[in-house]
């Protein structure tokens, strides 16, 4: 949570942070914190970047709060899932390009044989149309991903894009495609938090390093 | 858009409304309305529900934009694939319940040979986790829905939720499974507009249900 949030909080509001300490791998037990909270009579909100219920943990939370009786409401946020592609200029569906996106978090993969992949995008088995495929939690797992996905019939010439610290001002989009991406991460390295996108609407990216050119076309024949 | 968010657009702000007219499936050419408007030197705000890089045609508004050369910014929405489901109690992640999501819009349903499908939940090809379905758009196409669900393997007893209204005052929430959740429909009649979720965390619905009992309980143990 930023900055900028927390200074709209109350000043008078009581503050416990849960996030990991630095250096640590341990966690705050939040479920147990919040019930011991609201059985003091206390209001408590958790507070969370992103959305609570994609990839978020709050299914966990919400089960852990019916079973101890106590009544909670759930205030859905901006999911990265979308805006992290949006603040790379990529939108995860559009018309005639993707109608059906994959999420996944990068911690889930596992083996399988790898067959040969064809030239084509791989389609939904319903729906017919291209898919945009996401991961979350996705640095340090980009090999894995990639190796994933050509497994499933992505063919290596397949743009993606690795969008990493998105939103943030430091924000930095490492794109290419399933053949050349992890090499590219290589040399330059991939700095979380990262979020992969693969799919035809990644070409969109590329449409914001055109935009100034066109800009300046555009003036020019005025 | 509600009139709560109209509500907060400063008086002398000139608004244009280019949904579809009732009764008229004629829609506004948006992109040009908003090209020819910044090209008179002003300063326009595409508001629209939802998060418009999902299913939101914002994708198609970016790309008429840029090839006018016209910067623009995207923000991002809180969408219905998390909110309307938050809505009715329901996670569309958790972990060891589901950590995969497809996403499809009910508007591209193809058709395909129907296999006998197992008992067990569908599992992603590579994550190996039980995978949460959300349709958008999806009231008067539930039967192909369903159709397409079981064709891809999910068994009859796969928990399914139909949230009409998600989010409003008059939200309903029709709940069953694949086997009767047609003829639920039929019975109880479904309203525009309509997401459906299949999978595991549907379960999580019937938690809301049991809360005001929980709590009656809790109460009595005190």
């Amino acid at each position: 949570v930023s900055e900028e949030v927390l200074s709209v909080i109350p000043p008078l509001t009581e503050k416990v942070y849960v996030g990991k300490e630095v250096g640590s791998e341990a966690r705050a037990d939040i479920p147990s914190l919040m019930i011991q909270s609201a059985r003091q009579g206390k209001r408590v909100v958790r507070l969370k970047g992103g959305d609570p219920l994609i990839f978020g943990r709050g299914g966990e939370e919400m089960l852990a709060l019916a079973q101890a009786g106590i009544e909670f409401e759930v205030v859905s946020g901006v999911s990265a899932l979308s805006s992290v592609p949006a603040a790379a200029g990529i939108p995860v569906t559009c018309r005639g390009i993707a109608s059906e996106i994959i999420v996944r978090s990068g911690h889930c993969l596992t083996q399988g044989p790898l067959e040969d992949a064809g030239d084509e995008p791989v389609t939904g088995a319903t729906t017919g149309s291209p898919i945009t495929y996401i991961y979350f939690m996705a640095a340090g797992r980009l090999a894995g991903i990639v190796e994933d996905l050509r497994r499933e019939g992505l063919p290596p010439s397949t743009p993606v894009a690795m969008i990493q610290k998105g939103t943030l001002p430091d924000q930095q989009v490492l794109a290419g495609n399933l053949e050349n991406i992890v090499e590219l991460a290589e040399v330059q390295g991939v700095e979380t938090p990262a979020l992969f996108v693969a799919g035809e609407v990644v070409r969109f990216f590329y449409i914001q390093e055109l935009l100034p050119a066109l800009e300046e076309t555009v003036r020019q024949g005025e």
